[in-house]
């Protein structure tokens, strides 16, 4: 497909289906027809661009120049006089760039509700959340607008939407794609996540986006450390959670989804080395921490200030959030960073046992309507799985792993894939394994 | 020397003088010679004990057993079961220890006179301070009462009373020796530091220390990265400060001194690559973080508990900082740790540049009398370059570099040898090398 064909398909799929929730705004369709034109004039000079043909979501709290950044507030709002570094690069690279996709405010939610520019909707599962923070950035995926999306994933923000819309998400390890850009949840924490229907798609953008130099602007960015490869001999091994250590909310359903899935994991050519049973409770206990501890703290220090001199403009739940934030004790921060640093020490053994970790990415996908009763108690529900990640510096990706128990009132089963800092490529290689073995009729039986 | 001799001749010079200000608890004289004639039969018997010969103190917030561990606070203590590891490693080597000693209580000072136990004096210039937190260790070496001294540095009490008593002190990389059975300072910050006569035995004893396993009783322990060895056709480059970034508080000769010391390091044989000039002030912006900034809420995590129930039991300088401290909000750590990333993204260039930065060890050695009378101000002065290098994970040796310009009235001029991350072997060869050449005749001229 040209990238002018793209276009046109993203531009009339944004015209047939609304923007209302998902996007919070767009390049005119003058603009980017006029960008796909260059990438299509680039492609036919021999140019190379991975990207040529793939229509692009910006969460909207990435800058891109020309759009402004509203990190999902009105009263924010700003207009960035450059791309984010992560965007430029997929720019640069051929995909074009329809708007800037709605969001939990200030990225501070996992539910797609938060936000003055209205609920986010599943287009696929109504009802249902989309999501979040990167609620927009999903749906606009899932309803057929674009092929590929940026979120940002703090506490799950890249994984939560990826699984309530059925997408393939990549959250890459912590300072491996710049955050210059981006407004910030919290600096110390934050990822920029990529979304898309495939995991050679989202892995192939998040490689691009990796890619820009490290400079000034993010001062979280890291280089690459080598990571050794898993032994051939022994094989891959999948840590599977102990049944005892998972919850599912509730569900009924939920334990025998995620076994089946499992299942479908392990059979995976990648996954050789048979699977390893963990405990997942001290990831669980680290997961508690980053919202019942001082580590909330960080949004305080991000948009506490703004958010101090302009009460009446925000989202109600987020501001309660970030005011009383800013209430906590410098020492509770250390204190809790000790805590983390325990857990780490001692979580850091399971990696000598397993290559890959698997985990629910959700216990349970909730309707907007719980969400919106319940807001505070849903959104730490939701993130069980996913709060520990970036606090012990892991990678991830997220994959839907589809079950003969899948019913159609939700989205199928998804899983998380989760190695240490710097396994990005090996979990991208595991991940596009089992999408194609899971994808097989036989493993779903 | 037998290790009884080395015994007979700590007790000698215990018993001449006195442990005024300098011990807090000793060993017996028995136990002390019971351990020397074991090390001796070891010995005789053909083991190779490093250390053996060599009599010990140890600053008394790290655990010996038998000994109470007080952190310079008589209601504070406790009886250790074990010694802390980096002791157990000394011990094991064939050094025999003597005893505990005085510390700025809770290891925050920099200036020895803040303890209950007393001022520690300088025992060859009286008068001046003995440095600090490590006060006692260092006179205890500086008295010729023991060889070696453990310490602990999180600001700079590795340094300051190296500087002090004309000693070599050792600030190893942050988490390079273990922390376990230390009372935290900064648990995030803190390093054990080593003090000796000689580079060779300080960096003997901080190599042996840091041989211990990796275990779970220091969560910030590490295991060390390689770094690129300096390239031999460019030689050793030494970062020297530029003069309008140091500061010596008025001292009229400071500059000069420094000046020659400076000389006299690239004189020696190691600095090959030349000098680099280097500005000083991002340096020291971030060592003003360290104590105007939140960082010391860490010392009320460690110990604030203790002391709102101790009000009366603590020094009161110290029992200030700290619960001052404890009023801190939590998003000003995340401020500040994103302001040290910032200075740390910037000055990591500046090792493409230098491989070894000189600084001025301290700016001035103050009188007791001077911190008596302004005990927070002049204690900041004291650490003005040292703050930064535990901020800014770097490693750093401190020696003494006589010059003609040091009159009789204070301890000869004293630099400290800073470097990145896991340069401790670099470090400890360069000043080797500078304290041979700087003992020389014609560089004193």
């Amino acid at each position: 497909m040209t990238a002018m064909e793209a276009v046109e398909r993203s531009l009339a799929a944004i015209a047939a289906q609304g923007r209302d929730g998902i996007w919070i705004s767009l390049v005119e369709p003058e603009a980017a027809r006029a960008r796909a034109a260059e990438v299509d004039r680039r492609v036919a000079a021999g140019e190379d661009l991975p990207l040529a043909g793939r229509t692009l979501a910006v969460k909207d709290n990435i800058d891109v120049a020309g759009l402004p950044t509203t990190a999902g507030c009105p009263a924010y709002a700003f207009q960035p006089e450059t791309d984010a570094p992560v965007v430029r690069a997929l720019l640069d690279a051929g995909a074009v760039v329809m708007g800037k996709t709605n969001m939990d405010q200030f990225a501070t939610g996992l539910v797609g509700v938060r936000s003055p520019y209205g609920v986010t909707p599943n287009v696929r599962w109504p009802g249902l959340i989309s999501g979040g923070s990167s609620s927009g950035s999903a749906a606009a995926i899932a309803a057929g607008m674009v092929d590929l999306a940026l979120g940002t994933d703090t506490a799950g923000s890249g994984r939560v939407p990826a699984a309530a819309n059925a997408l393939v998400g990549v959250k890459p390890t912590r300072g491996r794609l710049s955050m210059g850009g981006v407004v910030p949840a919290c600096r110390s924490l934050d990822c920029v996540s990529v979304l898309a229907e495939t995991v050679e798609l989202a892995s192939l953008a998040a490689d691009i986006a990796s890619s820009t130099p490290v400079g000034d602007e993010d001062p979280w960015r890291r280089t690459p450390d080598e990571l050794p490869a898993p032994d051939p001999a022994r094989g891959l091994r999948i840590g599977v959670p102990s049944a005892a250590s998972l919850t599912f909310d509730g569900d009924p359903d939920g334990a025998s989804r995620f076994d089946a899935a499992t299942r479908s994991v392990l059979a995976a050519e990648a996954a050789d080395g048979g699977s390893v049973p963990v405990d997942l409770a001290p990831f669980l206990a680290v997961a508690r921490l980053l919202y019942e501890g001082a580590f909330v703290a960080e949004r305080y220090d991000a948009v506490g200030g703004f958010i101090e001199a302009h009460r009446d403009a925000v989202d109600p739940v987020v501001r309660d959030i970030v005011l009383r934030a800013g209430q906590l004790r410098a020492f509770e921060v250390f204190r809790d960073q000790t805590e983390v640093a325990h857990h780490a020490r001692s979580l850091a053994r399971v990696w000598d046992r397993i290559d890959v970790l698997v985990v629910p990415s959700v216990p349970r996908l909730p309707t907007v309507a719980e969400v919106e009763a319940e807001p505070i108690d849903v959104n730490a529900m939701v993130g069980t799985y996913t709060n520990f990640v970036n606090l012990l510096d892991l990678a991830a990706v997220t994959i839907p792993v589809p079950t003969a128990l899948d019913g159609p009132d939700h989205p199928p089963t998804s899983v998380t894939l989760i190695g240490p800092a710097w396994s990005d490529a090996l979990l991208a290689g595991v991940a596009a394994g089992v999408a194609s073995s899971a994808a097989a009729p036989a493993v779903l039986a």
